[in-house]
């Protein structure tokens, strides 16, 4: 018998806070019964999955709350910028909302990073609590307090390190995931074995299937496991001094993809797929991993029905293009850029490359009808 | 023989930080010998603020940052919004800027303010250095941490508490300072008096004039006191628990006529310098002080230079303008307005008080030809 039921705990002091995975929480007062007290509660959320869970999560919050509000922003990461983030903040100005009103988000990741990013800032600062209902943002971003906001000029650019109270992860609304965004989200389970746990590898080769077919027991396992690594990796590194910027394996080149296509048009666990494959080939030609790696994780990533080809952002120089987005990523410093490779399995470093072996590895891993995915 | 330099340190564990008043710091490269090292900052300043002293500090930088860049902002509290906010990030995005690019505030309060709120959201958070060139910021706004802009609807209300690395209090920046805003920086200086330590608010009474006319020695001893006092407040309460709300004394009324005048019109100091006095005559309403206390309070907000009653915002109904403004303040609870009152000499106190008692506050205060200035 498998337990219906995981509690995994982040451990950062006074900012602890646990993450319940379970089928059927959101319509459960019980589940928010710790939750911080306050006269008003705002529910953020967005116009696909208003309609789908906002009445349930408002009942379950009324007996806590004495008024709870919804504030609806469009869907999508083109609109992970200012102008939205500014609806939250009218919403809860308009309602007279104080310095102890409680934020839920509910939604994906873009909803999860702009309603942390308010959280942070309004009034300097209010309690908010994750409730994600993408498999992406159960597995990653609604976890360790990274909030943020997209600029024209860089994702992500603009935002805070900011904890919530609690994260809420209900696989029962994984059901009415498109399954491209089911997809993008095994992108952020599949990183975390080969910069942590091969074993857990070995797990989602045997189990991809079930994932696919959104399976309840495969999925409480695969997002248990997944947000155990990242709360450890979190606990010793909250505000990625070092360690915790291996969670971005595959990132920078995803990222590139992503503001080069134009954001939305490329999910972010799609271009983090392709980006986890060029970062494999990557460490291949430093030398630092061998082709039999790659090629289980390419074939992985492939069956988990991610591209693993790199889009092309310009046809006359497009490793040009890739080198110019990536040295605005976060983790570059002056200008260098700051991979995340694999150091062997299950084990992650980060290190810079020479441009020209980093353009060889976009040539080699964009171009059509060169084969990866045999070793 | 009386010394020409002080520093005053905040204690905030990992985030503590010291203030060095003095004059002629802002050239001096060893003023900065001690803030972390990158390989480029940033100056955002104002286009008042920029002539005088951006070259000079940018000179004295020089030897520290490989690259000093300046981002120049339009003047004045009207400007201390998202859009203007933006132009910071729009600077360092393109100038290519890193986690580790130290950011310098060189102007007054919203100068401090943006450019600390930038910096606490620019890729999650990058270092800054405060260099306030006004009498209120010196005393004030550059010391604790509080980073904000202004919303449509309440002043402050986005922002975040982040700590600089550094604060420089060059006295000789306060030559160049309009007498008005002298007037509105010792409006701050007045307000620990009243809150925390009279034996101030007595030297207070003895070097008004000195101050009003820049005596280097004067100037000196009333930053010094004023950043003490407000250093031991921060030390206990830095996110605003409790104690450090009695900062805020006179800011609950002098933030409604802020607001209600269309920020800019009045100045901050000057909205506090008639709040104080509004504040003190509820304290007397309540029994909490006597006339005599007022009286004195009014008459060294007078001597400064500053308006001693509250604008009048609705012909109307004014007093019902000003609750209207004050129930969206931040300390305000499910819509219950929590004032800073004086209770009693040097020490303040946190509490609600009757709609009607504030009213009539409102309507002495705010009154033609109703003496308050004599006991």
């Amino acid at each position: 018998m498998t337990p219906q039921s995981q509690t995994v705990r982040i451990d950062l002091g006074d900012r602890s806070y646990p993450i319940v995975i379970a089928s059927d929480l959101i319509e459960a007062p019980a589940t928010f019964a710790h939750c911080p007290p306050a006269a008003q509660a705002v529910i953020v959320t967005n116009d696909t999955v208003q309609p789908l869970y906002a009445q349930r999560l408002q009942a379950a919050l009324a007996p806590k709350y004495a008024k709870v509000h919804t504030v609806v922003l469009p869907d999508g990461e083109a609109h992970k910028d200012w102008q939205t983030l500014n609806m939250i903040f009218d919403g809860l100005l308009a309602n007279g909302c104080d310095r102890k009103t409680v934020l839920f988000a509910l939604g994906g990741g873009v909803i999860g990073d702009m309603t942390g990013f308010a959280a942070a800032s309004y009034m300097r600062g209010v309690p908010f609590v994750q409730v994600p209902t993408t498999l992406l943002s159960q597995v990653d971003s609604s976890v360790g307090g990274k909030t943020a906001i997209n600029h024209p000029l860089g994702k992500n650019m603009i935002g805070a390190f900011y904890q919530p109270q609690l994260v809420v992860c209900d696989l029962a609304s994984l059901d009415t995931l498109p399954d491209r965004e089911v997809s993008a989200g095994l992108a952020e389970i599949i990183k975390y074995g080969p910069i942590a746990d091969m074993a857990f590898f070995e797990w989602l080769e045997a189990h991809m299937d079930a994932l696919r077919q959104r399976d309840r027991q495969a999925l409480l396992h695969a997002v248990q496991r997944s947000v155990e690594i990242k709360a450890w990796v979190v606990g010793q590194d909250e505000k990625e001094a070092g360690l915790r910027a291996i969670l971005n394996f595959g990132h920078t080149f995803g990222h590139a993809i992503e503001a080069g296509m134009g954001y939305g048009n490329w999910l972010h666990g799609e271009g983090v797929g392709a980006g986890m494959v060029m970062a494999a080939h990557l460490s291949l030609q430093l030398g630092l991993v061998d082709a039999h790696l790659v090629a289980r994780l390419t074939r992985l990533i492939e069956r988990a029905g991610l591209p693993t080809r790199g889009a092309v952002l310009d046809a006359k120089d497009n490793a040009g293009a890739y080198l110019q987005h990536m040295r605005v990523d976060k983790k570059a410093e002056a200008g260098e850029i700051r991979f995340v490779l694999i150091d062997g399995p299950g084990k992650a470093i980060m290190r810079s490359a020479p441009d020209y072996l980093v353009r060889q590895v976009i040539d080699i891993c964009c171009a059509q009808g060169v084969g990866i995915q045999t070793a």
